[in-house]
């Protein structure tokens, strides 16, 4: 009787046993089984958390690369015009102030290229070689090239980049253009542009750049002394640091990134067909624009969208002058070769608009027309 | 049986006689009626196509007073600016040639008059008197005035109101205004400018006028030798005749009725106040217009319409400078002091604008806002 008791007993503790071992696994189960929906729950919110995370991240980034592209500037503007406009000056000063009054017009319009082209065959296409001296006629379009490059050029890069030259004899009369990469020794700007100092840094350590700040700029690249290049500084540096640090950008990005008007390059062209042909943009000027008392009214023309746009001057003579000196131009109407053909100033009370007046007429009746058409094709 | 037979003879023939004149008379009486019928008709045809003569005549007179109406122009532009700008040039040659290009800018615009205001406290409201020498300040208003008169007036009564002196110095590098009023010897044309002769026309018939025609004009008015005029030359004379024959007209004439820009007049002001307050128009300018960067844009502003625009820009240091300088006012802000404060050029790509580009570029921003604003009120 012991037996089975003890039995039961055993059997009994061992059900007993059994039993407790039972609930305890059930309940083990049941806190595992929680313990484990519990973890999935929290992966699941940690993973949605993260998603949420990364999305806010990647809104955030899309937004910024957004600000970023409204901010910048993708667009471009260029203008050509002959270099015997200077022909048209009464003296060697006026010669100058003449080319100084394009270069202010260019800037205060924010042009981004200024193309000149040869209407009398002087074919020199470099501003390279030796001035033959200033007189009331000659080398028009090298001497142009030559005061629009020295006033775009920051005045703290001047010395390096403009020796003594005849072209610049009379250059005291220049208004300055004033124009927002023309920075003051202790502006605090993202772009600066600057020259490559002919200073070695320590093992390949880069190179020094002249930013017209009161330190230099320690750039990573080692790049050729002597070089012009655009440079974004970092921000917050330490004050106390001996040398300032940056980096090298395309010229470009001052303006395609920080919307910042950035002057203008300078091309010769040896012919006005050689304004279009030799165009340094991939797809050339998308939009083309001649000038003319005897093109269509402007008031009524809107612009087509664009990327690339470029306006032409004629000289003294008209735009037909320029066509007719083209030897590549078969056409005497100039308005075939461009896209509008554009009057922009009717009902002149002059008979005649001389070339500087006409790009600041032109450029103002435009400007308001190009703000609102760019905006549509990105 | 005679007698009755004769009798009736007699009778008869009175009875013929009578029935005869009665046909006569009944005939005659047709006729009568017939042509009184006639006359009566004609009479109402003449009635009625004089009528319609009349009629005809007083519509085409209407309508060429309509065409002089819509061919003529009846709003003004005027521009006000201080003197103080030629203190920004460098040379007495380039103080010449800024002056030339504000004249070349209203010019090209059409404006009717400009008016020049001192900011400096200079106090001279008059081009009389004589010049201290050109130096790179000194009565700048003056200068301007007298420089901006020289240039208006067509080239052949120059030597006669512009005598030698010293605020014309370098008048040659002056580029001409190439107006419309600057004719050439031969141009047939309705209006000229001119100058009264000292020479008499026989018993009362008038003067001689010299309008830079190879024939002298007779005018039937007797004016004071030396008078500026505008005349209008008769139509139709005889190529044969040793003299032109004309009218003196109002000097706006040309403008109101022929539609032609007919030049500026100058107007000195003591302080920019002075430059509303003394306006020569009877009502007074009735459009006010301040030129500022810190203006609202003008490419989201209308015109209303207006008789008398007032377009005024500011000096080296903007229109606070001008409204600062003036004891007349009280207020700080220049912008209380216009219809309208307006920005032409936002969006610049140089920090300054230069007044002589401001003209250029704010009046070809307003010029097709004016070309549709007038139209409205007339």
């Amino acid at each position: 009787m012991s037996f089975p008791a003890k039995k039961k007993q055993k059997l009994s503790s061992g059900e007993v046993e059994e039993k407790v071992d039972w609930r305890k696994r059930k309940a083990e189960k049941k806190e595992q089984k929680r313990r484990w929906k519990e973890a999935k729950l929290i992966q699941q919110l940690e993973k949605q958390n993260q998603a949420k995370a990364e999305e806010e991240k990647q809104q955030q980034q899309c937004q910024e690369e957004e600000e970023q592209k409204a901010k910048g500037r993708l667009y471009t503007v260029s203008i050509a015009l002959p270099g015997s406009v200077l022909d048209n000056a009464q003296s060697p000063e006026l010669r100058t102030y003449l080319a100084g009054q394009i270069a202010r017009a260019c800037a205060v319009f924010c042009v981004d290229e200024v193309v000149i082209f040869d209407e009398q065959g002087e074919d020199t296409r470099t501003v390279q070689g030796e001035f033959k001296g200033v007189g009331k006629k000659g080398q028009a379009c090298v001497q142009l090239a030559r005061i629009l490059q020295f006033l775009e050029c920051p005045q703290y890069l001047r010395k390096a980049f403009f020796p003594k030259h005849h072209d610049l004899e009379f250059a005291g009369v220049l208004n300055p253009l004033d124009s927002p990469h023309h920075m003051r020794i202790d502006e605090e700007v993202e772009f600066r542009e600057g020259i490559v100092l002919d200073r070695p840094c320590k093992a390949a350590k880069g190179s020094f750049v002249n930013c017209g700040m009161r330190k230099e700029v320690q750039i990573e690249k080692q790049l050729q002394p002597g070089l012009r290049v655009t440079v974004r500084l970092h921000k917050n540096q330490k004050p106390e640091s001996r040398v300032r640090k940056g980096v090298v950008v395309a010229p470009h990005v001052p303006r395609t990134e920080g919307g910042l008007y950035w002057g203008y390059s300078v091309r010769l062209a040896s012919c006005l067909s050689a304004v279009m042909t030799e165009c340094p943009f991939k797809d050339g000027y998308d939009l083309t624009i001649g000038t003319s008392e005897r093109g269509s009214d402007a008031d009524h023309t809107s612009l087509p969208p664009f990327r690339h746009m470029l306006v032409v001057f004629g000289g003294l003579k008209g735009l037909e002058e320029s066509v007719a000196a083209d030897p590549n131009l078969d056409v005497t109407d100039p308005s075939v070769l461009f896209d509008l053909y554009l009057n922009t100033c009717s009902g002149q009370g002059s008979r005649t608009i001389r070339t500087e007046e006409a790009i600041l007429i032109s450029l103002s009746s435009l400007r308001q027309k190009i703000a609102t058409s760019h905006h549509v094709k990105r």
